[in-house]
C-alpha cells in the first residue's frame, strides 16, 4: 500500500516474535525512537566501511526499491539520494539486515570510487593507534594519502555536515 | 587524568574547528547526547561486517588502552567487554574514526570467529532483496548457512538481548 510518504508500506512485515526476528524471511526492520535505523556502507570491491549514516523508513524502501542507496540526512533533514549532487551515486550489490533487524548493511559499488565529503575515498581515513602504540603517544593517522575529488569543486558552497 | 569512571581522560581532544576535527591528528570523538557513539566491527580477514554496537567514553577508552573490543551493552545497562562470557573475544588490528569523529570502525580478529549472538558468524546473515529481485516477491535469503557455535550451551539461559 502506498502510504503519504511515497513508499510502499508493504515492504515491511510486523515484528511479532523474536524467533520470526531473528531467524524468519519476513524483513521487519526496527526504527528508533526517532524512526531512524542505522546503515553501514562498504566498498563490495575492498571490503573498505566508506560511511555509517541513517535510513527513515521512506530511505530504506527507496533503497530497497530502486537498488540506489537513500539516506535520511540529519542535518538537512531530507530524503538523501546519495550521489544527487556529487555524481558519487551508490549502486547497492547487496542489502544485509542484522539479527534484531535494527540495523542495515549495504555492499556498493560507488560511481568515481569516493564516499566522503572531505573528498577521500572513505569516511574512515584516520587510524587511531591502540595498546601499546598508543601509550607511546602516537596521534591519528592517515590511512589515505591524497583526496579522490576536491570537495569544493564537487560541492561549492554548500554547509559542511560536521558539526562540533 | 584518571576520572571516576576509571578510564584516562586525556584520551579524548577537545573540538574546537572543523578543520581540526576533519584533518587534524587529535583524537576528538563526538558523544551523542545519551553519550554513545556508533561503532562498526569488521573481520580483519573477511572484511565482513560482524556488528554494529555503540561505546560510551569507558568502553572507547578501554578499546584503545587494552587493543580488545570493549562496548556498551544497552540492554544491560553495564560496560560489555565482547566475550567476556562467551570467550568470543574481538582482539583489535586496527581502529578507525570516521570525518566528523562521530563513529568508530574497529578491524578484529575474532578467537572463534564468530561474534553473533544468534550463533553465526557475523549478525548480518541475512540478505534483503533488492530493485527486481525484490519485485519478483523473494523474502530474506540466509547467507550463513550453519550456526558457528550453539547459543544455548555459550550463554545458558542469559536473557536474549533482541527487543521487539
Amino acid at each position: 500500500m502506498s502510504t503519504p510518504a511515497g513508499h510502499d508500506d508493504s515492504l515491511f512485515g510486523r515484528r511479532e516474535t523474536v524467533e520470526q526476528v531473528e531467524e524468519g524471511r519476513d524483513l521487519a526492520p526496527k526504527f528508533d525512537d526517532r524512526g531512524l535505523i542505522p546503515c553501514v556502507t562498504t566498498d563490495v570491491h575492498t571490503g573498505e566501511v566508506l560511511m555509517v549514516a541513517v535510513m527513515n523508513p521512506e530511505a530504506l524502501a527507496k533503497s530497497i526499491e530502486t537498488g540506489e542507496a537513500h539516506y535520511w540526512s540529519r542535518s538537512r533533514q531530507v530524503l538523501w539520494h546519495k550521489g544527487a549532487t556529487s555524481g558519487l551515486v551508490q549502486r547497492i550489490v547487496e542489502m544485509r539486515i542484522d539479527d534484531d533487524q535494527d540495523c542495515v548493511w549495504l555492499r556498493v559499488e560507488v560511481a568515481g570510487g569516493a564516499s566522503c565529503h572531505v573528498g577521500y575515498r572513505s569516511c574512515f581515513y584516520r587510524r587511531v593507534p591502540v595498546g601499546a602504540e598508543r601509550r607511546a603517544g602516537a596521534g591519528l593517522e592517515f590511512v589515505e594519502r591524497e583526496k579522490a575529488f576536491d570537495p569544493k569543486a564537487v560541492y561549492g558552497d554548500a554547509p559542511n555536515p560536521t558539526q562540533l
